[in-house]
């Protein structure tokens, strides 16, 4: 069986890393196939076959792939020899990716093969340098998703120094054709953008709970009835340009900049390791134990089905 | 004709103030009053009725109150008189609040009258003082929300110095019996969680784009593809916990804790008034112009009904 809604009848695409990431991304990548051949699987787990067969299923759709046309190998240059894309989540770290993609340009037979990182953290400049790339530079960018990239729309496109605009342009064209929400970063800044503000906001929620306002869970309740069903549908400028009225976002700190100014001025500092782990930890465990993330993500899915309204 | 889920045969609501927020708040406690002759609007504008029936339909559901028999008024002692919760949404400066309490508490003629103040920013412990109120201190507290609040579920509960548990235990049960989503802080922090919490986030947002990493469009964007969402599902706290698997929120810092650390080194520590704003309030305008608040309203009704599935 086939893809269900597929736009690529010939493009082959081989992901390195069968973790989590991949077989998510191997679950987005199915939906749009014209058949699950086109796709590889390159791991050197022993149980390669096995443990594709127990986890992918659970992305997708109940029996809507043939999922043993999928080819499944730990050989990588017969992984990445036809590939269209060949796009990367291994380890996290630069001799890794080094090794990986210098091997792949060796290997890799189309001359308009994209390279594509899944690091959280690790530059497209930093990569394509460590692994000596030539001209293969010009198609390596880090394409990053906010997991589980088969669920979350977005993907940070960060190019580097040496990544070519095509390359770019024919990234953003690829998600855009499958509904996802490429954004194109214009710097290579450590953690990126999504994390950067997310962890922002972890900051502070760490130093709310350490100082005693409120727990994880009343904390994560503020949130979930407040600026997370807000900024499903308009981000942080969007809501606050709004609630400046006709004035936008100038009249909105015209109002209020000063309440914003004292929240940052006592806003906390707290560091990794400063001694507040244990307690919030525990207050995570104690609230939620192993979180159903099936469910989880089926809940986002009608979250951002219901965004899409606007 | 009457609220359509009434459970409040008796109770009289008075709301002093008929900006945005009061008006909000009509919408809202009419949706559960048996009859608008429940309600009073207490305000010194001369145009209080045209305003009121020119305003307060575009947030409800047409034609479905009979809000003729709203009782509208210039005269404080009138207005709380009979009173069983009065609320204030009135200029955000102590002494107007002061005046309006001393006043209150010497017109309401129930004893087990709640005073809820709509403040962004002034403790229940400050206006209680300055009010000078002796028994009726025990009675206010500071009920925030989340705008607007006819959509919005958050109202943030922020006991003072002297306020009741009674008052407290009173106010959370009034609205979760209306299906929000009231929290109570255990401590009157300025500015109070969510905003604390959305104003971290905006200082990094500010930051990325001062620094040219992305513009206020595609900030926005990321955020709407990512966070948003899943922040409506499951908050910060909640997130990381699942993304750390069975091993949790300590999984989880095991794992990227550094990444975690890295991003805080180097957040940004931009200011009000540090000369970033022309180009981001420019940026917004050009972007969004005038936001169509009703619409962003009605999605983001349909996102919170698609997250209450869980």
């Amino acid at each position: 069986m086939s893809g269900t809604h597929y736009i690529d009848a010939d493009t082959r695409i081989t992901l390195i890393g069968a973790g989590t990431i991949g077989l998510s991304f191997a679950a987005l990548h199915l939906h749009f196939l014209k058949s699950p051949s086109q796709l590889t699987i390159l791991d050197t787990r022993p149980d390669l076959a096995e443990y594709v067969a127990s986890t992918l299923p659970k992305y997708l759709p109940e029996g809507q792939y043939d999922l043993s046309s999928i080819r499944l190998t730990d050989s990588l240059p017969d992984a990445v020899r036809d590939a269209d894309i060949v796009q990367e989540q291994g380890p996290e770290n630069l001799p890794f990716k080094a090794a990986i993609w210098a091997q792949v340009a060796e290997h890799v037979e189309k001359p308009g093969a994209l390279f594509w990182s899944s690091t959280s953290g690790i530059t497209a400049t930093a990569q394509a340098e460590a692994a000596g790339l030539v001209d293969a530079a010009a198609r390596l960018v880090v394409v990053h998703p906010y997991n589980p990239p088969h669920v979350m729309p977005l993907l940070e496109v960060v190019p580097g120094a040496r990544t070519s605009e095509e390359t770019v342009r024919r990234t953003v064209t690829f998600w855009q054709a499958r509904g996802r929400e490429p954004v194109v970063l214009h710097k290579e800044v450590s953690g990126f953008v999504a994390n950067r503000l997310a962890f922002a906001l972890l900051r502070e929620a760490v130093h709310l709970v350490r100082d005693g306002v409120v727990g994880v869970e009343e904390l994560d309740r503020v949130v979930q009835a407040s600026m997370g069903p807000r900024w499903a549908v308009a981000g942080p400028f969007k809501s606050y340009h709004a609630g400046g009225g006709p004035g936008g976002l100038e009249a909105f700190f015209k109002n209020i900049g000063g309440t914003v100014q004292r929240c940052w001025d006592d806003s906390g500092r707290e560091n990794v390791g400063d001694g507040w782990e244990d307690d919030i930890f525990k207050q995570a465990e104690d609230a939620y134990g192993v979180v159903d993330t099936s469910r989880r993500d089926r809940v986002t899915r009608e979250v951002l089905e219901a965004a899409r309204k606007k």
